[in-house]
């Protein structure tokens, strides 16, 4: 399949290599340009499972992909939340082709809306992954661990390509799996970023770490109840103890309890501004608008962008 | 006066050493065998308000003091909260003796009912300090700032000796202040231990960068406003806005500002377990009692436990 990967960064990566590696013709797009530097310069070296790889895949800037009007079949969006409108923006008719499927797999809660403004909702497909993917620095990134990829078409009609895409992703390795229940998908990750991803950078530490500290459990349950609270007032039921339990494994070291999350590896290893607005920020703001008490939530988000304002992350 | 400062850590080293400056017979006990050692071998290395002093001060462990039969007027508490009663003990007759006062200013709420297992409330006097001081290493401290000593006697008969007092911290160059409402004293004073000891530990920043972070002001005030909560139940009441105005001020770089809270010296700097138990830890478990929710308070007593854990603090 011709597939773009929008937002080419460590998870981006990881989809972009191994869907490249099962045949697949992949374009990266990116607009970082150290990183678009360092992968046209050298190619993009990954460390897969502990091996040493090069990966020699065209990258381009939006302007880039937009001039020399290429089109696709797939483009996957690995953003971070706060340049995924931006992308869109810039992708202009390459992401609107009628023929062009994109799908929107970052975390966090609510992109449907950015999305409904520059995608025909037929052609998008949603959800999540629970793949991990670290970035070492500019055109570096480790992978390692297993995970799948959730998610489902929004328009009936886009029912077959996303029975389509997840045979490619199972093909590539990847592990896709069609959610019948999409919003409960993108929760049940949500309620994984938002007990790690804060508590690990604020605390400074990987998700093992995290999870065997004392109190460490408790924060994770306690975060966990006021998004299901959230959630259902949505009709979204979340199994509180399942979502604990189905953490606390994923933290496990022979799973991917070694794993600094994608905020980490953003505010302490890159001093980038986190994406905290769209995981635990969302709650406070549908718990301010639903009546329902969310301090954990509001106080992390509050604790991590202090620490963004602390260490000058931009 | 013939006094004894039982915890001479960084704020025992302080008041011993201006007590001893103004002339009073003063003797430090503490159970630190590093520091002890230090301070018997090099003197107590203390730098004031930029300059560099050897404070030549005699100090004991309790077990010395107790068997030499020492007697003194005056015995300051300036133990870590979880060493006051282990250090009560260690001293039985030496600070049981009916003519010796003893004086507790330690950060934290709770102590009254430690002190009346050991020593006779007509002796105690009781408060705490505005002032800070900075624990650089066994024997070293750095002492900047300014500050007040805010207390009174809990029994009646105490009343000439808390005056007595109250002109000797004065005299030092401490500015003691008799308080008629202690319990209003302490309230206030725990509120700035449990808004910036805890940040500033976690966010790894001084008081005045947490106070000009964003949110920084934000979680200042949600944590006042559950001690204020507590103390209303109590019928302590707090003046919000007031003690908001009193902490900012105190992290005004003209202040204390630069100073990293004893927190974050205890766990950051020395890998000691904290005394959030006896801070933030109390007013969730009066709040449980009382009915009062103090998620705040809770979040941050765990995130400050993980936070020891994960630093295998002793």
């Amino acid at each position: 399949m011709k597939i773009a990967i929008a937002g080419a960064g460590a998870m981006g990566g990881r989809f972009g290599y191994m869907l490249h590696k099962a045949g697949n013709d992949v374009t990266l797009i990116d607009q970082w340009e150290p990183h678009v530097a360092a992968i046209r310069e050298k190619g993009f070296q990954i460390n897969f499972n502990g091996e040493d790889i090069i990966a020699k895949l065209p990258i381009y800037f939006p302007a880039e992909v937009v001039s020399s009007k290429m089109e696709f079949e797939l483009i996957i969006l690995f953003t971070k939340a706060m340049q995924l409108e931006g992308m869109l923006q810039a992708l202009g008719p390459v992401i609107t082709n009628k023929d062009t499927y994109v799908i929107c797999l970052l975390n966090g809660i609510g992109y449907e809306k950015i999305l409904e403004k520059y995608v025909p909702q037929k052609n998008v497909l949603f959800g999540n992954t629970m793949w991990t993917a670290g970035l070492v620095g500019p055109g570096k990134i480790k992978l390692q661990g297993t995970g799948t990829v959730d998610f489902r078409n929004l328009h009936p009609d886009g029912e077959e390509m996303a029975h389509k895409v997840v045979k490619l992703f199972t093909d590539a390795g990847l592990s896709g799996v069609y959610t019948e229940d999409v919003h409960h998908t993108i929760y049940k990750k949500a309620c994984v970023n938002g007990t790690v991803n804060g508590l690990c950078t604020l605390l400074d530490v990987n998700m093992n770490g995290l999870s065997i500290a004392s109190c460490g459990q408790d924060m994770i349950r306690a975060i966990i109840a006021e998004f299901a609270a959230v959630a259902a007032v949505e009709g979204v039921k979340l199994d509180q103890e399942a979502i604990a339990a189905f953490i606390l494994n994923a933290c496990d070291l022979n799973v991917v309890g070694r794993h600094y999350p994608s905020m980490y590896q953003d505010l302490i290893g890159q001093n980038r501004l986190t994406e905290i607005d769209y995981i635990n920020g969302v709650i406070v703001k549908k718990g301010k608008e639903y009546g329902i008490p969310t301090p954990y939530c509001a106080f992390l988000t509050e604790l991590v962008h202090c620490k963004e304002d602390i260490l000058k992350a931009k």
